[in-house]
């Protein structure tokens, strides 16, 4: 047989099956909130209401939206009477699904416990709502026979939370790892490119990723809350309680691609959640220079990321467009369209607690100061050092492995001395000139 | 505040709720194979029995498990009356889920109609089976208000039905591609670590990736099979009469990584189902010459990866070990507890039909003919050439954008002069020396 003998010329077309199912059921809907995430779940549910309704037998019914201005025009297919700015009004809608994608804790708290509190299913975006108060939510719906579902909170489009889910009859990963924030990593991607910070906000605002005030995307605050939320699927711990270690990229993300381009890597923006000890698990968001050639390195622009460590000889990984209203719109469809509610097991019921990190990393520390002045702070730590570079009163050193704890005098000493520290975690092969 | 400021300490050890739901129902089911992937699931239900009762609120019981030998010793933990030789035994057993592990058609299509027919869910890895006879076993479990579900028969652990199933709800993909073969991806990486083939076989098969017959592996039948179901759950069409284009990497698998490597990119064995026509899909198995730098030459050892492109900035994608037994044994066990059947909608519902592939490709053409012959045959085809190399009568060019129809004649006549003609298709950005 040769390589080519086995290929199979396609016959004459013959027509597919084409007997669509008529919808025979009709889920009424009420949505919180109609923008760039509402928005484009309404746009969604309009053009693919054919085929929701041959593939899965049913007819979503969009019955009301909470909106700040009802009279506002909105580029929606929605009659005018469906909207309404009342909030008492709306939670006292009969429907049988409320989804929430109003973003925030307050307004978004008040539709969650009184759709869940009188037995009504909530579909969420609302990564903040779930990492704070997840949990009593899910309790309160147990209660009433009501479930929460929240894919959309995590990932965008990329199946984040499902995937780990499915994992939850075995033993726990080992750790789950990725970029979790579409904004932070737009920006960061923008700044390699070689815009600044302005401009490069300016193109995620564009892109319809960023709202104008995108402090939570880039001090790490709404990647923290999505770990969160994923160490609480995959080690059944309340989020409201989990601490998670975090460094951001502010006040000056510039500064981080900088020195990554210098030490020959890139930075990106990674949460982990990880098993440390037996029963401990630790989670952290930090910067991390990862190398050029890396998956974490190369996924780019809006895209998440987030690999899952079983033991085996490589992780699951998901990755895609983690950001925007479609892909968010699709995710929250996913949840609304699944049979039956997928987050009934969420509660905590494993042994798993939150632990100081023990592992040592190699640390990227960095200040205003002079060469001498920074070797000599951390010379007074104890922490080894691999390789330093300075140029003009910024002056930066990449450590042998140290654990964050021995870390922290020396980036108290520098900010003591307005010098302005800055740290990344290092996970390079080899670093610059070794000074061993 | 600056960039480490928002760093928060962890607090003093805290236990997370430890109240462990006791199972409050059994699951009974019957195990049919006890090879590497039956095998791995019995393990991986004895290690992880706590944490499928604390979270599922369920206790799996095997009550019976189909072998060839009843009498030979296994390691497994299970007591030796379970084993049975006897299908008739085995398909009149009472129990709440059919669990097929032993492949093939014969044997397991018997278990699987009789499971379905009397409303027994089945959960299967076959793919094959899935693959020619998936739409009317749905068909008979539907009638019988049994489900049968299958996330295991392809991706291994990665989760590709479930991914794609989390999208049935929007306008169907543009396409989906990906890696789907493990052990084929497992050799090929053999090779291009300087392995010849029959040692990279035997790694394969000592890493239980592999039976001593891989045919099915290498020829790409494995991965058609699986690419008809990938099109089964994407765009409905019934993958027993779904036309699959195919070439494998057979007789000499090692042909593919030379002439990749002499063009600079790297050969991967990549299904392809996209949408080619409004309403036309068609469905490819076929070698690929990737750039080195890209995902899927990225994708190695028997890691499978798999790419959703939904016309957003970028595809969605998911990855992992896509053979071996725990990771196949992982993804039954998510389908044996998943709360409800996910596979209820997967009747062929939409207009797609299969379509010739009307789309242009460049090809690698390579023969054990001098250059002069190739290019004479490929001239009388009127296919432009963009680059040519020759050694020793063994020779191979890359076309310019050609339609795989039109190939055709050449790959004929080239067979006819026992030329041992071998087929790819490039997707490198310039390839070789210009002879446009």
């Amino acid at each position: 047989m040769t390589a080519v003998a086995s290929a199979v010329t396609i016959p004459a077309r013959e027509r597919a099956v084409q007997a669509r199912a008529l919808p025979t059921r009709t889920i009424r809907v009420a949505l919180a909130g109609c923008g760039v995430v509402g928005g484009a779940l309404v746009r969604l549910l309009h053009s693919s209401a054919d085929a929701i309704g041959a593939r899965h037998g049913v007819r979503v019914e969009i019955v009301r939206v909470l909106v700040r201005d009802a009279r506002r025009k909105r580029d929606v297919p929605l009659r005018a009477g469906v909207f309404t700015s009342d909030v008492e009004q709306f939670v006292a809608e009969d429907v049988d699904v409320v989804v929430e994608a109003i973003g925030g804790s307050d307004v978004a708290g008040v539709i969650a416990r009184a759709a869940l509190g009188r037995g009504t299913r909530l579909i969420t975006a609302n990564k903040e709502l779930v990492a704070s108060a997840g949990a009593s939510l899910a309790a309160l719906g147990r209660t009433a026979g009501a479930t929460l579902d929240f894919g959309a909170a995590v990932g965008g489009s990329v199946p984040v939370i499902s995937t780990l889910r499915d994992l939850l009859g075995t033993l726990p990963p080992v750790y789950v790892r990725g970029i979790l924030n579409g904004t932070s990593n737009y920006v960061l991607s923008q700044l390699e490119r070689g815009s600044d910070y302005p401009e490069a906000l300016a193109a995620a605002c564009h892109r319809g990723l960023a709202e104008a005030d995108c402090t939570r995307d880039m001090d790490g605050s709404d990647t923290a809350a999505k770990l969160a939320i994923v160490a609480w699927v995959s080690f059944g711990v309340d989020p409201s309680t989990l601490p998670v270690r975090r460094i951001g990229l502010l006040p000056e993300p510039a500064r981080f691609v900088r020195y990554a381009s210098a030490l020959g890597g890139r930075v990106r923006l990674i949460a982990e959640c990880a098993r440390v000890t037996d029963g401990g698990i630790t989670c952290v968001v930090e910067p991390v220079i990862v190398p050029l050639e890396s998956s974490f390195a190369r996924t780019e622009l809006e895209d998440n990321r987030v690999e899952v460590g079983l033991g085996w000889s490589g992780p699951l990984a998901v990755s895609g467009p983690g950001a925007g209203g479609a892909p968010t719109a699709t995710s929250l469809l996913s949840d609304l369209l699944s049979p039956v509610p997928r987050t009934a097991d969420s509660s905590p019921t494993r042994a798993f607690e939150a632990v100081d990190d023990p592992r040592a990393h190699s640390w990227l520390v960095a200040g205003r100061v002079s060469a001498r002045t920074l070797l000599r702070t951390l010379d007074t730590s104890g922490i080894p050092i691999q390789s330093v570079r300075a140029s003009a009163g910024d002056s930066h050193v990449v450590t042998r492995p140290a654990a964050w704890a021995a870390l922290q005098p020396v980036i108290a000493e520098l900010a003591a001395s307005n010098a302005d520290p800055l740290v990344a975690r290092v996970e390079l092969p080899a670093v610059g000139r070794d000074l061993s």
